[in-house]
């Protein structure tokens, strides 16, 4: 019997590969004669990691800008892809949220030129497809950052200042060879549309540093750019989703000629998910938190999905769960929590005691599982 | 198939009943198409309950007095046993903790004379046999008081003060016809005896009120009355198992003929409770808290140990456990605990929250074990 862990990381307390590790660590090796430890993500932090558990690759190291405009080193990923070489970036790396302490004045700084920098030194390498991460980004300039430093777009502020807010002379170059062997993908979490309501300046905004005041200028400056967009080259960004991911930088990708996808399934897929699924007989999966949210591409569900079509049982794991979680009910045998009593958040996010805890609960489901055969 | 539920109630949280019905609610009747709801007690608080569940009887309303010598009223239980016609009395009841706030003023008041009242009642019934209940006492009167309402001994601050630590001029009587026709049982679930490090003054003495100065007054005063005893009748109260319990009350059901018994096995057997899981094709158990010591006699370990010498599966459910379980972890299939998420100790005492997060994870856990089948 082949049973399989997919387990994603719990933010803030442990990897999914640890995750994955306990949970299997206790099974038996008699009747599980193959134990596979899947990492996993959903397109956020660990993306990087999970595609080289499986895949393999080189990591690049390389130099470019933070936020706000320091210079940084980070790593990205060039891998293969159906004999494909392909290069795998995380946004966060480079302009996360970790470099900054949300606030006005960061918020009017902050770029996402850094980005822009790595892609092209991908770029560079001839790689035949690049897959950027936009989840933890610290920057709310629309995109502009990136696209300057892909020469997009110009601006006089270049790479010190956030240039949707400070700019008044943005204006578009064509770059037509830049993309013309690569693809380019942007991995996004989120749909939402560039300006409006659930547009980045008013959904993110605040939780990037930005007041009333910064938010209602940011959405100015922003419904401004699209018009702009809108009158040169006939495209609403707010048709297309997830062009407000990221502050923007959604729409950063579409500007240069590429494609806003889902996390879960391009990860999957990259990684041969399916195939692997469909032959296990038992799977594991989970998330920190599992609600009526997670049918929303989070990967429990995703996981538990692929493993319906083929009839595999699925339980999951979870540090918190609600009562009600929507399709997770009919997809799973069951979503467990981990906690073995009443504890504060703190004590929940103890790496080890998490461990400690997912390692008795999958062996103990495992013996309720078994006595069933 | 046949799904028994026998899980000791949550101490202030909820009943056994009312987590049993929570724990069988949402299994399949088609699958299961026998769910039985054993209420069970270990011979603590819900003992008179349990066997009332199973067996019916007559609920006996009587006048008594309180540990501080208020009157009181309170009922006990006339059953049939075996075609024998008996008495369930918890001391709890009459002479519990819920009857005073623990003080030094309250510990040199309280005394078991109430309980020793309510026997008496029961033997005007002339029932054959009286089982009292000794868990969750207020009093540590070395058991002088019931004593005292059984004429089993005379002093003269009868029924009013700590005969104990108040009466210098404690006297045996003979009471040969007193239990002549009715055995008389303690239920306990120590085994504490009555003098020394693990006897009752230094054991249970703080918990109810005594300083050190009062432990050690106890102590030395349980010891003149042991010494007493010996020298009369020829017995050491500490060769015997529990005769600390209640605050000596063990020693006072020995001193009038009765036996010390424990608590599981006795309403197992009063409920016939090895014949109902001898035909079960899974066995739910728990109690509020499981952990290493819940070997030492506790429902879920009776329960679990019953069901494994007929080969039934057991699942424990409970609101808190360690991580190291003792024969729990051997005896079960797993102890899962019912927490949905970090919470604090109050929100997990909550009743509702409690019943519905039990019969989530009951339910679940049975699709974990039919996938299985």
């Amino acid at each position: 019997m082949k049973v399989v862990s997919v387990i994603d990381s719990f933010k803030g307390c442990a990897s999914s590969e640890e995750l994955n590790e306990a949970a299997l660590l206790d099974l038996s090796s008699v009747t599980w004669q193959e134990k596979v430890n899947i990492p996993i993500a959903d397109g956020g932090e660990g993306t990087m990691e999970a595609i080289y558990a499986t895949n393999g690759g080189k990591w690049v190291l390389t130099t470019s800008k933070d936020p706000l405009g320091n210079d940084i080193e980070g790593s990205y990923l060039i891998t293969s892809l159906k004999n494909k070489k392909v290069a795998v970036i995380e946004s966060a790396v480079f302009i996360g949220l970790q470099h900054l302490d949300p606030s006005e004045e960061s918020i009017r700084k902050a770029t996402s030129y850094g980005l822009g920098l790595v892609v092209k030194d991908a770029l560079q390498r001839e790689v035949g497809e690049i897959y950027v991460t936009l989840g933890g980004s610290a920057t709310s300039d629309g995109g502009l950052g990136m696209l300057a430093a892909l020469d997009r777009v110009s601006y006089s502020t270049k790479g010190k200042e956030n240039p949707l807010l400070t700019s008044t002379d943005i204006g578009f170059n064509s770059n037509e060879q830049l993309f013309k062997q690569t693809k380019l993908f942007a991995i996004a979490d989120v749909t939402n549309p560039y300006t409006g309501e659930n547009g980045f300046s008013k959904v993110f905004g605040p939780q990037k540093g930005a007041s009333t005041a910064i938010v209602k200028e940011m959405e100015t400056k922003a419904k401004e750019l699209l018009e702009k967009v809108e009158k040169q080259y006939g495209t609403n960004l707010n048709d297309i989703k997830g062009t407000g991911a990221a502050g923007g930088l959604g729409a950063a990708v579409v500007l240069l000629g590429g494609t806003i996808i889902e996390g879960f399934p391009t990860i999957a897929e990259m990684i041969g998910l399916e195939e692997t699924i469909k032959e296990a007989d038992l799977i594991f999966t989970g998330e920190g938190k599992i609600d009526a949210q997670t049918e929303n591409g989070k990967v429990p569900y995703g996981v538990a999905t692929l493993a319906q079509k083929y009839h595999v049982p699925v339980i999951a794991l979870c540090g918190s769960r609600s009562q009600e979680i929507g399709e997770m009910s009919r997809l799973t045998l069951g979503t467990f929590c981990i906690q073995l009593g009443p504890v504060s958040w703190q004590e929940a996010l103890d790496k080890q005691r998490t461990l400690k805890n997912i390692r008795l609960l999958a062996y103990e489901l495992s013996q309720v599982l078994l006595k069933g055969t």
